[in-house]
Formats: structure tokens, C-alpha cells, sequence
């Protein structure tokens, strides 16, 4: 079954934009999966076409209006999940994603100006707010482009079975190991002896043990939930005096 | 002065993609911001025009070999930071963005495949990894697409002031408070009464009290940095009994 794409932007000519190269684009001109990014004003009733007003209390900028955007929900069809790209919304994981690509497909909201009316999030027919990262962008296109990204390397068929591996970061809660290949040295640096032996379990610990290192060092948040999910506690010392 | 995105990528085709439109778009027609995408593959010198090979110690897939991106980043030009995206690097934040966009341009590398040669990232000529969030991509274009568009909509000339204000989300360390317009009432939900009192101060004590509780609830990890920031506990009693 073809996975679908049906995103609402007021920019529909971003699309399919980088997913139409390289993997992505081949998956699509293959049918694994299908996109539909449709004109927001598409689904106005006014002459103007408008989307967005001014926000209530004052303040900088235009909102989208809430009952514009269900309209267009309503309108445009697609299946799965509806998810609003909004920096308010918690933070997109790969295990959502994981969770994303294994259903028919995901329905994408792209806000532009200062977002979108907060009563999209609540109520009888919520739409749920999601964030790619801690920064602004000028709209929820290109992070729109980033989640289907992510998704779509995971459906059946796009990947070799060899690249899918479940060392890759994130899926142990550890980021992943490092890679090396030829040169063996290059600028005064060799690749770690140990990967060299030909000795495959004293690699596989070297690879651990340099994962949970880099964890540590450079995303402390994420050590601290890996050693948590362990049964270690994640207030305890922490592990700074060395390996 | 015109402020320069230098991207090494093996899909120069994907730029500027998304970046051609809107906002950003109109800011590189009128020479604002320039771009200059590159494919890896035009700065080897073998006729199979080779940019990887396989992992030591074995494994699936293929590495991107540190001697010839670093060649690539010398042939190239262009000027600033130079930055990999790669999900092992650090995580890519608003204040990052800030500090790019006021600098005279970035210089990334996109990477495919199982990644980067590690030596990339140490050695006397090291480039800065950095994650814009916990997911794997396809490759690094649509994260560079993401951190180029941030960046853009800093600069100056490319939004009008009233747009960039201080309350967006994460500058502040907290969440954007929400926000409504138009209609009053939609689905049952009416504009929260205080919004319209025009009571200025009123209106301001209510979006800080939101954006803590929107932090607090949607965002744990920030709320907790942001208490800690402001001297209280991260480790106190967390006051999920109410406000």
C-alpha cells in the first residue's frame, strides 16, 4: 500500500522540493509512497482568500485561523495522523517517526506568521502540535519536508535491509558510534587499532563503549534518560572521572 | 554585506529547493543571502569520482572519507563556521542560530550513507557535527535546507522588525505563549476573555503565565533548564499540583 503524504501549506510549489531527488525521489516515482501539498487558500470561501487575522490582545504579526484550517483538513483528505509543525509542540523522536512510517501515512499542517489559533490543539477534533527542534523557522515547510524525510527512508523497499541497522543514533537511546574508513591514516590520524584486529567482539565493545562516551559528552540529556531506563539512578555520580 | 550558504552535498539539485520560495526566496533574489551548493563528487580526482568506502571493523553500508570532504571544504570557498550535519553532533539551538546569522555565512557538509569519517570532526582542522533534532534522515540536505532557512529569517532586511519579536519560543528559554483570532468563538471554544479586555498588562501577566505552563507541561527539559536558570532548584519539587 502506497504510504501518503498530504501536507497544507500556503507554499505548495516547496513540494515535493528535495523528496523529489535521491532516495526519496525514487520512492516516489516507484509509488512507495505519494504526496498531496495543497494551497491552504484552496479551501477559503472569500474573494481574498484570507487564512489569518490579527492576534486577540494584540501583538506583532497574523495568526491562522483555526476554523480555515479544519476546513481545509476537511477538505483536502489523506489518512493518518494530523500534525501541526509548530515550535510549541513537543519534540519529534525517531521512535515517533518509527511509529509514523508503519501507519497509511501522515497528514502535515505548515504554519507561516506568527502560527496558528490555539484552538486547532484543543477541542472535540485536537490537531497535535509537533516540533523538529529547538529554533524558528520562516514556516513549517521545511520541517514538513524534514518529518516525510525521516518516514520515508523507513518504509518497505526504500532502504537495503543492510542500512537499516539498529546501531543507527537513537534507536538504542545512545547516539551511534563513530565510523572510519581509508585512508588508515590521514593527517596524522589512524584509524583505531581495534578495528583493525579483525577481532569482532573486541569491536563491538570498543563500538559500545564509544557510544555510550560520545552519549555522554556531547548529549547529556540523553545519557541521563539511557542511564534512567537502565535501573541506574540519573541523579547519581556522574561518570566523569573516565571510562 | 551579502551573508553566504557554502553547501557540500552529493545532491547539489536539492538547492535551494525550498529556499527558492517565500520569504527566503525574495531574500536571495535581492541578494540578501547567497547560495552556493556543491556536489562532493566534482572535487575528487579518481574516475570513478569516489567519495566513500567501507567501514573498519566491518558493518552495513558505506562512509563518507574524511580526505576528501576536507579537500572539498578547501576547494570550495566560501566563509564562516564550517558545520556536518550528523545526528552524533550536538543539538542545534535558537542561540546557534543567532550566532550564524550575525556572522558573514555557514559552510556545510551534507552526508549520506553510514555518515562521516570520524577524523573529520578531530584532528587540527576539526568541523563542528551538529543535530537539528533526534531522528535519522535520509541524508543531511533537509537538515541544512532547516538551518539555512533559520538563519535567513534573521537577517537583516529579510523580515519586517515587528515580526521578530523577543516572546517567539526559546528566546526567552520558555515556549511561545498561544495564540487566537478570529472568530470569537469556533467549535465551541471562545478566545480566552482576558485577550479581549484590553487590559495591556493583564494580557502580558497571562501569555507568561501560559508560556510556563505550555514549557512546563509540553516541555519538561526546558522548563527544567529554565527554573534552573533563574536559581531555583532543577531538582526541587516540581509543581505539577497546579500553578
Amino acid at each position: 500500500m502506497t504510504w501518503s503524504a498530504t501536507i497544507l501549506t500556503l507554499y505548495p510549489e516547496m513540494f515535493p522540493g528535495p523528496l523529489g531527488h535521491s532516495l526519496a525521489g525514487r520512492a516516489l516515482a516507484e509509488g512507495i509512497w505519494s504526496l498531496d501539498a495543497r494551497n491552504i487558500r484552496d479551501f477559503t470561501t472569500d474573494k481574498h482568500r484570507t487564512v489569518d487575522d490579527t492576534p486577540a490582545g494584540g501583538g506583532p504579526g497574523m495568526v491562522l485561523r483555526a476554523d480555515i484550517l479544519y476546513g481545509a483538513l476537511r477538505g483536502v483528505g489523506g489518512t493518518g495522523p494530523v500534525l501541526a509543525l509548530s515550535p510549541r509542540g513537543p519534540s519529534l523522536t525517531q521512535s515517533r517517526i518509527r511509529d509514523l512510517a508503519s501507519g497509511p501515512g501522515v497528514r502535515l499542517i505548515c504554519g507561516r506568521f506568527e502560527g496558528f489559533d490555539e484552538r486547532l490543539f484543543t477541542g472535540p477534533n485536537a490537531v497535535e502540535p509537533i516540533s523538529i527542534g529547538d529554533y524558528i523557522l520562516s514556516g513549517g515547510e521545511p520541517a514538513a519536508l524534514v518529518l516525510v524525510d525521516a518516514c520515508i527512508r523507513l518504509l518497505p523497499g526504500v532502504m537495503g535491509a543492510t542500512q537499516s541497522g539498529d546501531s543507527e543514533s537513537f534507536e538504542s537511546g545512545l547516539l551511534e558510534y563513530p565510523h572510519y574508513t581509508r585512508p588508515a591514516t590521514w593527517e596524522g590520524q589512524s584509524i583505531p587499532e581495534v578495528l583493525r584486529s579483525g577481532d569482532h567482539a573486541k569491536v563491538a565493545a570498543w563500538r559500545q563503549a564509544r557510544s555510550e562516551e560520545d552519549t555522554r559528552l556531547r548529549r547529556p540529556d540523553l545519557w541521563e534518560r539511557y542511564r534512567g531506563a537502565r535501573g541506574r539512578s540519573p541523579s547519581g555520580a556522574r561518570d566523569d572521572e573516565g571510562e
